[in-house]
């Protein structure tokens, strides 16, 4: 089996044959045991506990998350229209219990996109949000939108037993992380993780390997881990991209991950599928 | 090695690091050896060798889509704002060079998201082409918008040494295909695997593993192909997604590969991933 990273587990049952219903929707919505989601600075809010936290349903919420067993959550687009700062929720992802990972990621994927979808990409029209949430319907020509997801590959580039880790230039001190990038159109998976090797750090690659994916609510993407051996070790940065990039020892990963004091590098956070990438290295998983 | 579905080779040299300098573009248009893709009835038009077809560069094309050796490549957006006929297109893919499919792919991909973005969905006002072609920028407010690529799940679900295929209703006759459905917001690709089996054939699985990816130009998805083990093999059919879906023995899908005359149903066509999941299959490759 795959590793699996921070928000990739099943969450809620989407039950997505109630979402083409809005009678069954309106129904479910006034449940005894409906609830819908409590956000908090543009993000679902988290108890102390690390659960996330729910009320009773208002008004009609326009989006339907799914079902809890016999409990249809739901929740109301959250207020603002201003962009957030994706690193402040960062903060709540060390609070977040691992179970609850997944609806949060949900929940604010889905909330980022509505966010910036008020309008009609093919007419300029106003949208409005339709199947319980998951998708828009222009009001004026007939298009319907749905959510992006926008896929982003992330790899551990190897060679002669060293992994290519880089810096970007918003990480802590010390971070050094799995070079990563948009799948663009046109492109499989496998092409995408060999371009972006060769436009970052300037190095062809072989044998590409898919490791594991986690959807990433950032705004909304679908990381998709992989692993792929390198021709050559001598290294072109692109400086525009990273600050830095350098190969590293097994030792080097074995420190940093344990957070040693010697440790050359500060590995990335656990909530990270570059994380689960560098524990999976190790355990020989490739 | 994963195997290679058609639409997946490299293609031409993105030379991602020119879009943003427009002066490079302009220059680059103008080079001798600079060209234009032809386009007909909304597909990029292909010559009696399967080759893509392409002139001498005329005006500014707004899309530069990337060096092929020392050869400039470029493209005008097609004409017409009419939604086109997917299905028309996939005649052509019988005659396509698989050499010159990641390109096709590429082209259409991208002419497809813009046909559908000429407005900011953000304020609803005009945008226009930006980054050679790769994103377009809302002329009112500040918003850049970049090309969707829709990831979807594409499975073979095994029990038993036998393997789940399904049948859509615009199939033609006797087709039977691995299931598929789109990634949403808050899923990993194993978790939209599991979800998509269930609601489409109500089968559990476990054991998700990863086999291969594919562009996809209709309008703009990557295909994630996938293999997983069922724990049982009673079906529950969603007649609104499936006409039917059925289990297959090996010898069913090796006499389907074949074209033989005895075979139980038609195997989706070369130029798709599910065909190249079927293959790998019979080769052993899970």
């Amino acid at each position: 089996m795959p590793p699996e990273p921070f928000f990739s587990g099943p969450g809620l049952d989407r039950a997505d044959h109630l979402r083409v219903d809005p009678d069954a929707i309106r129904q479910l919505a006034s449940h005894v045991l409906a609830r819908q989601l409590i956000w908090e600075n543009g993000a679902p809010a988290i108890g102390e506990f690390g659960q996330l936290r729910w009320e009773t349903v208002t008004g009609s919420p326009p989006l339907f998350l799914g079902l809890d067993g016999d409990s249809p959550c739901f929740s109301h687009l959250p207020d603002g229209n201003a962009a957030v700062d994706a690193r402040a929720h960062f903060q709540l992802l060390a609070l977040v219990d691992v179970a609850e990972a997944p609806t949060f990621a949900a929940a604010l994927s889905l909330a980022n996109w509505h966010r910036r979808h008020g309008h009609c990409s093919v007419c300029g029209q106003v949208t409005e949000p339709n199947r319980g949430g998951w998708s828009r319907a222009c009001t004026s020509c007939s298009a319907e939108h749905y959510p992006r997801v926008d896929p982003v590959v992330i790899m551990l580039a190897e060679h002669d037993g060293r992994l290519l880790l880089g810096r970007q230039p918003h990480y802590p001190p010390g971070r050094y992380s799995a070079l990563a990038g948009f799948v663009e159109p046109g492109e499989s998976i496998e092409a995408a993780v060999a371009r972006e090797l060769k436009e970052e750090a300037g190095i062809d690659v072989t044998d590409v390997h898919y490791l594991s994916s986690q959807p990433w609510p950032f705004p909304s993407t679908l990381m998709i881990g992989a692993h792929a051996i390198a021709l050559d070790d001598s290294l072109a940065i692109d400086t525009n991209e990273l600050d830095d990039a350098r190969w590293f020892t097994r030792q080097e990963v074995i420190d940093a991950l344990a957070q040693r004091p010697e440790a050359s590098f500060q590995a990335p956070p656990p909530w990270a599928i570059a994380r689960t990438l560098l524990e999976a290295w190790l355990d020989g998983l490739k």
